[in-house]
């Protein structure tokens, strides 16, 4: 393993984590965790996490979103990595900070893709995969604080349209479009 | 510098940057920008940046969320830093996804703390700092297509109030409130 000690590269004003005998510079940034709630009338699926931590507690689709991913591409991969769930997404249903362990998490409001019947399975990473009505959601058996936050926000506020906040423009929506100039970095 | 090699890892199902050397895996993930449209009546502010990329151009005040912030702190430290503002958040405004540099932006609306004039100033990353009226905005010296995109959504929804998305609940603000226990590592 590197022989990391922590210093403040020359230009930075934070301590980093620098390997002593390469000089690789491990920026430690927060990571970013994408998922939905998906809905069937009045309810939501829910997986039975198959790994730690946490295994065997309830959870929502959810996951680290990938580079090179958009926040709508990687909740729908998680949707079908874990739920194998084609799922269709209405709008970001809340945003979650997680300072503690670094994390932003954006949680979409979506529904099962398609007229039919909802068609759903436990994924490689999940024991177990059901629709839970309201009064059914296995409470005291649920992973995360922050998953009985989405569900709450969702309950809350599924009658309501999702308006604000804004996305990408449809024109350019893995922000790449023609309005992207060759020497632009980002913000 | 070390000697990284692609390969996947194991328990893994995508490639990384492994170093040949010490077997330190660079997980490469999505960076979190943050920022804020920080209006005084129908004015907002802006930095022109005195640093690369795109020196000269002009922007929000927004930069990297560093690891242990709230979007929230994230928002008002980069308001500080680069315009020397005092804000006060009302909510998300816009997020969005620029899958081919591999960010994710959360940008907020905002106001100057306090009842009196709006007061800031050039921070050690901006050339000027100056508050422009919609009209006075200088369009054909914007930095970032993103910033475009979220003067935008200023725009047409500054007279609707910023309802959904939900945020972490009020007793809980930071996510390491009493709810998380201690096995509790996020979703």
């Amino acid at each position: 393993m590197p022989d990391f000690r922590r210093q403040v590269p020359e230009g930075d004003n934070r301590e980093r984590r620098v390997c002593a005998e390469c000089g690789f510079i491990d920026y430690e940034n927060p990571k970013v965790v994408v998922g939905s709630v998906v809905a069937a009338g009045d309810a939501v699926l829910m997986c039975r996490r198959g790994i730690e931590p946490r295994r065997g507690f309830w959870t929502l689709p959810a996951g680290y979103l990938e580079l090179g991913e958009t926040l709508q591409e990687g909740a729908a991969r998680e949707a079908w990595e874990e739920a194998q769930a084609v799922i269709e997404l209405e709008g970001i249903l809340a945003v979650f900070s997680i300072a503690r362990i670094g994390q932003v998490q954006v949680i979409f409001r979506a529904q099962f893709a398609g007229t039919g019947a909802p068609t759903f399975a436990a994924g490689q990473e999940s024991l177990d995969v059901r629709l839970f009505s309201w009064d059914d959601i296995p409470w005291s058996e649920i992973a995360f604080p922050s998953v009985r936050w989405a569900l709450n926000a969702w309950r809350s506020g599924s009658a309501v349209p999702l308006g604000l906040p804004a996305g990408n423009p449809a024109d350019d929506p893995r922000g790449t479009g023609p309005m992207m100039r060759p020497e632009t970095e980002g913000l």
